[in-house]
């Protein structure tokens, strides 16, 4: 019964004390909880609290449970390791979400090989989550080398031209690759919802 | 072996010459082919080959192959009556992909009682494609009312800030409802193409 | 005879010098005043002035007339609890023009069963102020479901696309729900004095 | 019992026979229709039809119904002559919705002395609707003058730096004269229904 | 013999060092020099030169030579409080030019009795710096008052859509009062410059 | 007494009746007239009246005063051939404001000695209006090459980023070349009513 | 002797009347000439002179000079067959400027084996001019697999986000492959200035 | 063998621990290393390891190699002394990818005559890396001046319509002065790179 998505606090531009409200309130209810979008400072100011805190990925979760041994698989892959936040935020909410997965970092199409490479290992896969900011080119190159759906998901790393993301974003959406879909600039929790619900259709048969 | 997207020929931007000599080539091959963003002068002008046209959708096919019986289902939804060109675009490249389709228009959020009186149909679907140009919001509404997946496909109908869909991709990519992910403005054959891969996904488990 | 609006200081950018100057003016010569959009470093170089100040909205006060008994109510909705500072901007500045104010907070289409609690309450309400970031959807959903019309305060709660209030400024604007009309991002006190303006009317009448 | 707002067609984008049988079908039902935004092309292609068709504002009404003589009023003023298109599709629109109008054209503020030869009947009005495109000045000067809420409606007259309307939006959205709201760029039709819905407050107290 | 511009040094993205550098080799030469855009980090680490400094302005000045009695003089006009520091650098830089300055500060068009009460002092100005951010209406209805020709600094003071000063910018372009001419956004040197060459032509007559 | 700005008609956008209208009164009153931005359609449905028509610059004159002979001059330099429409709307402008004009075209500095041919005869002047899509580095070499200020008109002539003049305004503002003042893209006519408020203020001394 | 670049005439925006005479006096002084941009409706208007018309490059020369036996080469490699249109005013212009090319067409990335196929024909080549619009990954992708630089020529074929070519744009400046350069969308004509210009250097040595 | 440029690693956004690790194990391979875009912060940072830090220039080398004293020779020409912080970013850079290098500082357009001083040593060069960011009109006119390719680097120095490089980009690309290609805003490492690919060419005849 896996179909529905776990709630989840966007924490930026939430206050302290409003923060340790929600996440009493869950600990009271034995209830589990994630929390994303953590700036350092929040998470300083958390440390008294038994949360699970991840500091790369800017997310911290309550009673996060494990996903089942057999639970479907999503691989997230990453252009360049400054992409490596962003997925981290969506390895950590996949999981909370029940989804496994398998990270494969640093496969950017600058170097084309490092991503030959690990294409045995993702053309197994039913479903994959791409990573990438100043190599949005990844998102084309990886749908024209396998058959599984890709969401992609753009972040805001680069600059000049391709600050905030805006660059990554176009080669996601702007590409004619088939099979490339999109979620918001460095939104690796809603890439995560998604895979979640997409990857349910397929156990829901 | 549903597992790789038929290669469609983009029309916009190309002469009618090379567009004759395609699909001549599919016509002897006894190829099919998929033709999408056909404008009506190219349309007129391709009047004396043995083309299925669809005017609204401005695509052309060759020898579509007739989707299975029991061939998967994804509904296309739409906000307005404006934004079913885009909707047939999808449902004509769906039906090529060997996808079943249905068709519910004109369910936009300005009046929710509409959407309201189709959620049972919506509820029943596994894969959701919804077309919305100057009703952005419901891309969000149906998320948080389905357990389905949502394929956003942003149009470019509205005026005023809301000209060439800005607005609308605004809406499917910055909302925080879980579950929706986004292809370019306009682009219904994106939308079905990552249709025909997630339920692939689902099939071939 | 409330006609006009008093006439309210924009903190942002001034120096405190020039703040408690016009400050201690109005202390001597007991009249009441509207400060807003103060930084937290410009409330800390205040604390020495006799003010009302409000940390979340940004706002401080002297002498803020009470609103009548009977004096006209405006509803304040925000689509998520990011959303309350302008909220609470908005709310001040309204009891500070002599309305009474009723807030209601994190009421979000992502979860449309939120909004529905709510609607015998907007119902019954004459003119309503919708504050929203990220679910700028909420604007035309409002719209669809009352008869009192609905000035929108997008507010500059988001990231990526979404980042600066951009999208829900468009989703305001660019919506075909009749009814809605919008202030610029994150001016809660703009949609109090419209919304003073407004109420006049009626009272006038 | 003027609640709500009659639902109008925006033509943009809409073939002729989908035009033709939503038209047909309101005068089988003897009911009342409002169509906007239509191109001088569609305009000719339903000449046989018995519509009040309005050139200048792009609109055509069916069964358009007269405003009591009592309705409230709406003053509706345009910057310049190339504003008055959209004044018109405003004005239609309000009439349809049982308003009465009162048009006050070219007063734009670069001879100041227009707008003040109209003070005395613009200070009559409780509310107003104000068009403008390359003098958006109009805006604040106007709402710095009376003490009726200012509806703006932004227009897409002008070149350059103002072409499309956006320097138009910006002086509606960020002056700082209390009292303006605003709708999208052209939206003659939007400022109509929220002016309708907000005199409708006032009429039922 | 004031025809040329003197040049001024940009310290924008300077090092102390390099700018110790230039000031000590001015000072070596008993040359005059103007310095602008200077940030308080930078006009601390300068407190042990001889320099005037004008915090507010952001400006330094070297040996800064007095205008003469006689000399032309350009009136500076401010539309709000904060956008002093930028008409503050127009008029150090004014002066350095050998232009006298007049400042007619807060006379924004929100109020326009403000404005009238200060017109007959502008009448009698031959030519007019304007300065604005929110209320960047000023430049056009100063323009349709007074016969002067107008060199409009929009300022980056706002927020939302006003945000960074392009509103201000596109009003002071896109308004169609005739006289306006404008600089870049926040450049009261640039502003100050033109007034210096424009008087200049009058002069030289 | 050249002190106010005869006003101009801006045919962008107007009817051919309400143009015919405004025209015969004129006639019928014996006054000057000018008519700028007419469409090619528009010049071609005002043939039967007795206007002086500039089919480059897209303007008509009625009554047009001649310039003095001892009346000031004003530089017109463009960059390229393209340049010229735009060019010739502000030698009209200029002319019926009284002024003489004296044109140099195509001076662009892709080719600086093309440039450097002119100096002599551009040092001479006292005020220069220039004129440059594709090559706006023209604004800033100009200004470091002459004594006399210059009013930048950038125009819309380019394609890829620098379609619709953007570049070549941001040239023009953002260049650190002290003098230069700018207009609105394609605004022929606000340099020249600039130029005459400019020139008449010399005169007056 | 190759160091310099022929000038070119750039049509757009230009009369035929203008073209004429420009082309009339290259004939008139047996000089050779290049132009570039022409309309469908120019191309047509010149029929009647002895130009060589490119229609899909939209260019005409006079008196191109024969590149040598062993003039350098460039070659011209293109993502798409609608960027084919640019792609040809590259080869027009280098041809016209004294360089030979080789044309591959149609190696988008989409399909990477196309561009393998490919690989060893431009492993050999010493300069490569890219040309892209939908398929912008092409710059990076190519980078990584070549030693030779690359100047990437932007398309605005495309549509949605791609609309104008602003994310193949941003693909060229904004990826991390080292050794890519660009020019301005669509302009083939400078990717073979700059090609000359380079190969110039070469044979220099 | 000096085809292929070395990878760099962008330091921008990455942890510090994780540059530890790179640098690390770096030096115990005797590996050569280039780091760009460092901050202040990870510059101090790193203070503990063997690496030759330019603070100017951002960036950190690791056993450098030097070029040969026939290496070839890159020009490095910036318009302002604000635009040397990405002149020795590409500086660095190009030293480190073999190719010698002259800096020209300061000759940015405002002046000319700089420029004109530089011209003798500039005509020499046979590749000219050239970097402004206010002064952008430096690009066109270097092209018109000297024969050899210009490589444009626009820098993030500016404000207003000019802040983050736009406006200097524009003119990079936007200009038609045939020659000119283009890099990312700041990004001054591509340009050493493609400068090394260009140079190599030359060499390998
Ligand atoms: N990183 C994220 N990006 C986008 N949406 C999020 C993110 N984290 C949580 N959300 C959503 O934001 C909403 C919570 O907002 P709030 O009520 O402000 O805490 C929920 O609908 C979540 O699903
Ligand atoms: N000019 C207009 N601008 C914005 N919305 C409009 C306009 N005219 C009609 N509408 C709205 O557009 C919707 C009708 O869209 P449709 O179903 O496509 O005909 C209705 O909700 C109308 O209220
Ligand atoms: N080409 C032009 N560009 C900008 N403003 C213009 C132009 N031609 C005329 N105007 C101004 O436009 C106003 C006339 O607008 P209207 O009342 O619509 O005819 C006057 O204030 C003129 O000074
Ligand atoms: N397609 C093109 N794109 C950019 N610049 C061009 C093009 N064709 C010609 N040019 C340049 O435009 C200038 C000619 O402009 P014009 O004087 O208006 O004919 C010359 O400097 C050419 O080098
Ligand atoms: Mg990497
Ligand atoms: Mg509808
Ligand atoms: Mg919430
Ligand atoms: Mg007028
Ligand atoms: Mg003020
Ligand atoms: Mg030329
Ligand atoms: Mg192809
Ligand atoms: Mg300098």
């Amino acid at each position: 019964a896996r179909t529905g998505i776990p709630e989840a606090v966007f924490a930026e531009g939430k206050s302290l004390s409003h923060l340790h409200d929600v996440i009493r309130d869950h600990i009271d209810r034995n209830a589990s909880l994630l929390i994303t979008r953590l700036t350092p400072t929040q998470i300083d100011g958390l440390r008294d609290l038994p949360l699970s805190v991840d500091d790369l990925g800017r997310t911290a979760t309550l009673e996060a449970p494990e996903p089942d041994h057999d639970a479907p698989v999503v691989a997230i892959v990453t252009a360049g390791t400054s992409d490596l936040s962003v997925a981290r935020e969506a390895e950590v909410a996949a999981n909370f979400m029940g989804l496994r997965t398998e990270l494969i970092a640093d496969v950017g199409v600058a170097g084309l090989w490092r991503l030959e490479a690990h294409l045995p290992a993702l053309t197994a896969h039913r479903l994959i989550i791409a990573v990438a900011g100043m190599e949005g080119a990844l998102f084309s190159v990886l749908a024209g080398l396998v058959t599984a759906p890709i969401i992609a998901v753009p972040t805001s790393v680069g600059y000049g031209v391709a600050k905030d993301g805006s660059v990554a974003l176009g080669s996601a959406l702007g590409g004619c690759a088939p099979g490339v879909v999109c979620v918001n600039i460095d939104n690796g929790f809603g890439a995560a919802a998604a895979a979640a619900k997409i990857l349910n259709i397929a156990q829901a048969l």
